[in-house]
């Protein structure tokens, strides 16, 4: 039997793994270790430094190469659906090859946690396997690390939060009633056009890694700093990865 | 210096512990282990046991009384701020008897992650320390062994979702805005009273645990069973910790 193990491992930093991430992976028979095209260096570094801690070696590992994304046409969803159908098809390609058999353990690193703004669920659902042999190992997310690196909570007592994009907070604004949102996948900067001046912001790029930034304001105040940060720190590393947290005033952290 | 580390250690499962999390419980020069009046037995040999596993010995524990919450009077917020005082009250007298020196490395165990639905941040912040003397090292919540459990993502593509309370749910409804609901701290069935029979919902109990329960389906053809598998369980335990996801129909698992 085949059994497919999508193990989260947190945002970059190794003392993020759960043990039963830890025994996820070492236990796997194979790896699938994607790459795109112009991936972080820095990124796969973490990825394979961490497998050679855990005594993955090499002949365990399946390389493959991620497919590229139809940009064009404004079917976004169709876009999407199609990559999923064109990565899941790596993977079989990928199983077919370093599993003939096809039985056997196989697991999959997924940043932060599967269950997260991570498409690697849903591509497992592609490959018609039953819903026991697809399990899922909960990992740190960076919504977390930002929260402890800030040391505050997520939520006031007994109020609730939202967790959105970028993009929906550009496109709906500040949603009515909720009085603390999470920011993530904006690579836009949409925090510059919230129209609530006295809200608080709490930034982190990196989190987790040694170049973990940090910034905390007034969001009227920040902003402006906050941009300048993001764009040095992208400039030097050649990529990025951040999250913010929004507050409206009147709220204790 | 004084050194408190605010430890998330997930659900009740000892590989839900993260290296980071073991390191700082390992490193601890004492835990302080609170015990609330009825509590639940089963959670407090979990706690022990984890304790054990890590090699920190009864001369490491202090073990302390949690004060009881005044239930009288309808200022539920004043009720918690003199709650939280009391209990750093507890610890500050917990640290002077077993570190009198007033410099070590201090741990507290906290179901979950910190950052999610626990006070522990904000008792802490009535101890007067420096932020640098406060770390949060973050746990597997519930929110993410329910959705691992039942092999779901918390959000569809690009979608936002609400973390929120019972409560919540009952005096506001489902929000405008966002198909994808969490609902945590709910005592009260709130489910129950949610006027979209076609929506679905993911539910689980004990998640992590042994004893861990599961029920997913339409919430018209489901919310029933719940109510009774919940009821039976708490029978059976005497205590309860559940949790459930709500998706409107149309959004995909």
């Amino acid at each position: 039997m085949l059994e497919l193990f999508l193990v989260g491992i947190g945002t970059g930093n190794p003392d993020h793994l759960t043990r039963e991430a830890e025994h996820a992976i070492r236990g796997a028979d194979l790896v699938l270790l994607p790459h795109k095209e112009g991936d972080k260096a820095e990124l796969a570094q973490v990825r394979l430094a961490l497998l050679e801690q855990l005594a993955v070696g090499d002949e365990r590992i399946a390389h493959f190469d991620m497919p590229q994304r139809r940009q064009q046409g404004d079917d976004y969803g169709r876009q999407v659906d199609e990559w999923h159908d064109a990565i899941a098809q790596r993977w079989q390609a990928s199983l077919a090859t370093h599993l003939p058999s096809g039985s056997g353990r196989v697991a999959l690193l997924v940043w932060g946690d599967p269950a997260l703004y991570d498409s690697t669920l849903r591509i497992a659902a592609r490959l018609g396997l039953a819903p026991q042999q697809v399990r899922v190992v909960p990992g740190i997310t960076s919504l977390q690390v930002l929260c402890s690196a800030h040391g505050i909570a997520l939520n006031d007592i007994g109020a609730p939060f939202l967790v959105t994009t970028g993009r929906q907070l550009r496109e709906q604004g500040w949603p009515a009633g909720v009085d603390t949102l999470v920011v993530m996948l904006d690579g836009q900067r949409s925090y510059e056009q919230v129209s609530e001046p006295d809200a608080e912001i709490f930034w982190g790029a990196y989190l987790g890694m040694p170049q973990q930034l940090l910034l905390h304001g007034r969001l009227a105040d920040v902003a402006a700093e906050i941009s300048a940060r993001r764009a040095e720190a992208r400039q030097a590393h050649g990529w990025i990865m951040d999250i913010y947290l929004l507050r409206r005033p009147g709220m204790s952290a």
